[in-house]
């Protein structure tokens, strides 16, 4: 396959420059799939592999099935729903996302991916357009990783990020196997993977930050995903009572690890537009109100677009950590836990998305991806790109998590010309 | 009683003066009694009103018997042994502390106060002293407040800082009330506190911090009980994705937090040298590693000498909290909970300690108390003064709390001439 993966050579006829999806429909089977798992505050809790999650997957196979696709499951559990293209020996022009959710998840996070996709499929239906290389639907298993870790499973194994094995043995706070639970939903497969790398992979997604929306734009053309270095952290100091204790003689756990939460947040500003530093996890040893805290376990995360930048802040967060250790009188380990790479996406397709979104009268935004998706590990194997689209107050991963239908509609028309672009459309 | 507290009118005798102390019987006492609820690592587990605190009260009454004192136990548990004077109509000087730990405690806590009274007593015996004001030893229920709150229970009742009533209808975590806690240990007296306060009270005390071993000095004269102001500090931000969120789009509750940590700690270094501020408690939420952190609840800890400066450091800590929720965008509640006041101790008696060690050739330091003491609620109804020795590295509410034989010794035998001058020696 030496064609380029932009078929813009051939220019698309004036019916389906002018093609477009049904954003009502769209709107109807989020909703929908909603309801499986819907909790009281408006979000959805349907964790994965569950058996809420087996009637996800039920509910979009039958979609799938009734749109006249094929459907094949792999071992990890990855749904892919196939449609024909003219020449069906082409690597597939892939999309798609995950259907599980946060505990208290919203209704967008992954369903949009996958049933933007859906809609991409019936509007070529309704249409009667074939395209050139075969389209795919792929619904990830357990992107979500609150039931199972690792997180970005079912991806992560078809890009051969970790081994199928691993994953499957992979246990839930009650003891369940992957295998186990995959079995139980009746979503063991057994077909292979497909045989060919995708010839392109799209995921359409809420932004899940502010940025779209603080900018008040509709579409963003993802460039790719922020690298990102997690670290755990020790700071051990001395346990002594609050009252007897002069300030002076202290060896205070908490002083440090609160300087080392401001140093984290300073050093990514220092870095900006793209860094990020976050402490989300903080432990106090013994936790109670009138001793000094002996010891602090905290978590760091450092984010960059570029890999330089990782390391200028890694080495920025070690020297703080000594300074601030040195000048407290306590001693900090610093023990690196998670390495993700920067993930450039395939300019080609960043373009495909930014001319979809100017044919349809968007001006597209160039982001960055800050989170992981399924689209971070599928970029390891195929040429990928994202489309985001803005949610209210950047929030998700949340019951109250919200996303207009006219902008779930624009990034839905913007997937379809992106894919019909790279997926050609037969004469 | 319009006497003098210190009958320094009649100057003790060559054989008074020279009086000491057995060290090794105290000493054997502290392991002796250390034995019931001795753990692994060298402390003692025996918890207010269990059966192990049954035990170790059964063993100081068993002494005391044998010293050929009267003992009382009143209803809330608190023990009373008696050696009567010439003139045993007067109040009685008296001097204990507590015999209960945490669950995690050293040998010394407390346990000093008591058997270093009792040593005082088993002393005069052997000398064959009469005082003229009678002497009682205290044993005080539930100092530590581990099982039950509130500490300092058994002074407290008897000072009235709380009632009787309140005391007993007071459940551990298993609904056990203080009641039935007495009475299943047998320690529910009737006995009616002394119908006088006491003319004095003495209480030695290992230091549980780290001044007098900084210093050199193996006798505190303590002078006071800091004042305390304890809060509930509640941040309240927006929790986000760490990944997706621009650093300058945040509302990090725990930026917050950490900046009110580190503004505690200097404000009470602002108001050297008694000044004590602490953060000692920390919940975050929702304590994820990759999610900013939506909200924070911090406990704040404040004591000061004197109530001019606590109040200055309350209006410093509410300033400044103003200033941190307004710059980091986020909502602070600041929630008092506690306040004790300051408690100056009876500068007659501190200068009896003073002169006890003096004369004992030791050069007591002047120090105040951090933490609670049953002295603290004893001074709101009579004269009272507490001595400290020296515990190694200041740590105590701990299994590897060490004390010097040495330095116990001494304390005791500055608590002997305390107490005699305030109790008169028969001539």
């Amino acid at each position: 396959m030496n064609d380029p993966i932009v078929a813009d050579a051939r220019p698309p006829a004036q019916r389906v420059e002018r093609l477009r999806i049904d954003g009502a429909r769209l709107w109807g089977s989020l909703m929908e799939l909603a309801r499986i798992g819907a909790t009281p505050k408006g979000g959805v809790c349907r964790l994965a592999l569950t058996e809420l999650d087996g009637r996800g997957r039920d509910l979009v196979v039958r979609w799938a099935r009734e749109a006249g696709l094929t459907v094949r499951v792999d071992p990890i559990g990855n749904i892919f729903a196939r449609r024909p293209g003219r020449r069906d020996e082409l690597p597939a022009v892939m999309a798609g996302s995950h259907i599980d959710t946060q505990p208290t998840g919203g209704k967008f996070d992954g369903n949009y991916g996958v049933l933007a996709a859906l809609e991409v499929v019936r509007t070529l239906d309704d249409a009667a357009i074939t395209t050139e290389a075969p389209l795919e639907i792929a619904v990830w298993t357990n992107e979500e990783g609150s039931r199972f870790v690792p997180v970005m499973m079912g991806s992560g194994v078809f890009a051969g990020a970790f081994t199928l094995d691993h994953a499957l043995a992979q246990r839930d706070a009650q003891g369940i196997s992957v295998a186990q639970a995959l079995h139980s939903i009746g979503y063991a497969g057994e077909a292979h993977a497909p045989a060919l790398p995708p010839r392109a992979y799209f995921e359409a997604h809420i932004e899940q930050g502010p940025v779209l929306e603080a900018h008040g734009r509709v579409i963003g053309a993802v460039t790719g995903a922020l690298g990102q270095r997690w670290y755990d952290l020790v700071v051990q100091g001395s346990e002594a009572h609050a009252g007897p204790t002069p300030m002076a003689s202290r060896h205070d756990a908490l002083l440090a690890a609160s300087e080392i939460v401001l140093a984290v947040h300073r050093i990514a500003l220092e870095h900006a537009p793209h860094a990020r530093g976050t402490v989300g996890h903080v432990d106090v040893f013994p936790n109670s109100r009138n001793v000094i805290p002996g010891r602090v376990r905290l978590s760091v995360d450092l984010r960059a677009a570029d890999d330089a930048t990782l390391v200028q802040l890694d080495s920025a967060l070690r020297r703080t950590v000594d300074v601030i250790a040195a000048s407290r009188r306590v001693s900090v380990e610093v023990q690196p836990v998670v390495y993700f790479a920067p993930q450039p996406f395939a300019p080609e397709l960043v373009d495909a998305v930014r001319a979809g979104a100017t044919a349809l009268g968007h001006d597209a935004m160039d982001v960055v991806s800050g989170a992981g998706h399924d689209a971070v590990y599928l970029a390891r194997v195929a040429p990928t790109a994202m489309i985001f689209v803005p949610c209210a107050g950047g929030i998700s991963h949340n019951e109250v998590e919200a996303a207009e239908p006219a902008h779930l509609e624009a990034g839905c028309n913007v997937l379809l010309h992106a894919m019909l672009r790279c997926a050609g459309v037969a004469a």
